[in-house]
């Protein structure tokens, strides 16, 4: 364990806290590094988590929808922690290899027509703003 | 009509082909400007429409998934013109406005969590690697 | 004229002496309004010139590779102002319509398969690190 | 061999035309990483290898160019492995150490002033409008 | 008025309440767009102000320099509103045209220097791992 | 050492006096990597470091303010060594814990909101464009 992250053994309660209401809501045993290292801001740990919990709880949209969502945004990003992360969390909530082949499938050519978008600048339809 | 654009009443019969396949596909009367402005090259024109057609067409994934993937990843990116156009066409395959605003929340911590973990350095978790 | 930009008539001696040398090195009649916004910091505009002119002066690259690399990286970045001042640039420098298609073409390719090697986590290849 | 890349023997019939195609056309006796691991979605294999084949191939820009410029597009995305797979292929199509070095000038100084617009909020000459 | 943004006198309680409290804590006659277009999802907008509120606040860190590095990165991802929004913000909690024109001189900086760091594909020193 | 970079013991006279003047202005025995590496290029070593050390002296800005705004978009961008490098340079400025929580709270808030701006297509407020 690396001394820029906080294992649970060397949590304050506070810090105990969010980890144990992140180990109940995901029935997990422990805690993935990122929260590890949060811990470092205590404040921010407890606030990121509570977003987390609240925009990726089940709603308008489904929980392996949202999954997906995070998972495109990270790797459009080159966040090589939250691909990693979001990918086995994607997976579980159901995710399939075809799937995630159409995800990517999806993102890449995203990434491509945004700059060919941008390079032609292209002007907006009067329809897109109706 | 800008001079940037081609118009179908100025298009080459290989644009107009591939016009009239976006309009049969689509079931529109007319393509949005990307593919007036794109029309400038035939080639590219041609190819990026087989490509666009063949990964948004139904699979393992909805094609509102893979529409709202593909507004997920132009928010993102800050393509103006691709969140006007995919957010209409999200609209048209199904999203309703709370579906866009669970979609944007997702968007923006997943933007927000991938800084913190590069911020923090969090290492990839053992178990990602499996 | 917007108050934000300085225009040779209000600027001081400094901005006026790299405005002079603008004119001079590219033979044009006025700056761009890069520099007239720019020159409200003129300890910056004076390094962002001076840097400038010394990167695109002509090398082992040709002054109209380096337009075209420029205009690929405004274009990537979603760079609104950049695309459309180095677009005229690259045209000025000997871009063709053809160029211009082709490296659009590249640009989206590139910025496809990057998300492809993101999302799939490709690991290098030894021989790249030799 | 990761589980995550499929090797030529443990390849299907389609994903082995595809290597076949690829080893052919760049004369090389394997085919990288990124396409190994592209293999687990025969799909997008196949197709990003025909947009890929088909952009890059000599043009009114050639080959040595739009390898650079993929290069450029790839640092400026932060995707190492793009970084590394594409400037060993720009290498080998021309690139010396003295363009290298050139390249990376033209797109960190791109990167710079594509911020300095953003900054400064610079409105598009009318000129470029045109 | 656009009907994508709701006004206070469209407004419901609850968001009436979020624009109430950001009123008070900024001491301002009315939101601006950003809030009236985010009350589009009254939950997104109270966590949304909650965080802000909450990381905006006077602590180790004064509320300019916490301007300037929203600005800063505001300006890194090309965003146009967050750009000029929290460029106002920056001005009114004192931040000077000096000041501005060296904050730009960093961004701009920083940027150019990560693509050079990339480029290279420059290995961390131990020293910053300890 | 790789053979990539450029050591003391191995640099022409011209790569030693930008060496030489980088370890005498900041006191320290020896250089970073990103100038070894830049160091394969002496005319963008040069160029790179007198105008890293012009933006990064003390002026309107205090030192430890403009290493956080380096280190803020050092992490926007993903840029792994430089949110290495710049986080120590940070500290050895004055960078408290708490303060790099605070910081990265900030960074990660802007990166979220840039989204949600982006997403609902906010138009700029007219009080910004006075």
């Amino acid at each position: 364990m690396s001394a820029q992250a906080i294992d649970y053994a060397n949590a304050s309660p506070e810090v105990r806290a969010v980890f144990d209401d992140i180990k109940k809501s995901r029935n997990v045993p422990d805690v993935n590094n990122f929260w590890k290292y949060l811990a470092r801001d205590p404040v921010t740990l407890k606030r990121t988590w509570q977003s987390v919990k609240e925009v990726m709880q089940p709603g308008a949209l489904d929980p392996l929808t949202k999954e997906m969502v995070y998972l495109a945004v990270s790797v459009t990003n080159g966040c090589g922690y939250c691909t990693a992360s979001h990918a086995a969390a994607a997976r579980k909530a159901g995710m399939s290899e075809a799937m995630f082949g159409e995800l990517m499938a999806v993102v890449g050519m995203a990434n491509e027509t945004n700059r060919l978008a941008n390079g032609y600048r292209v002007p907006v339809d009067p329809a897109f703003d109706k």
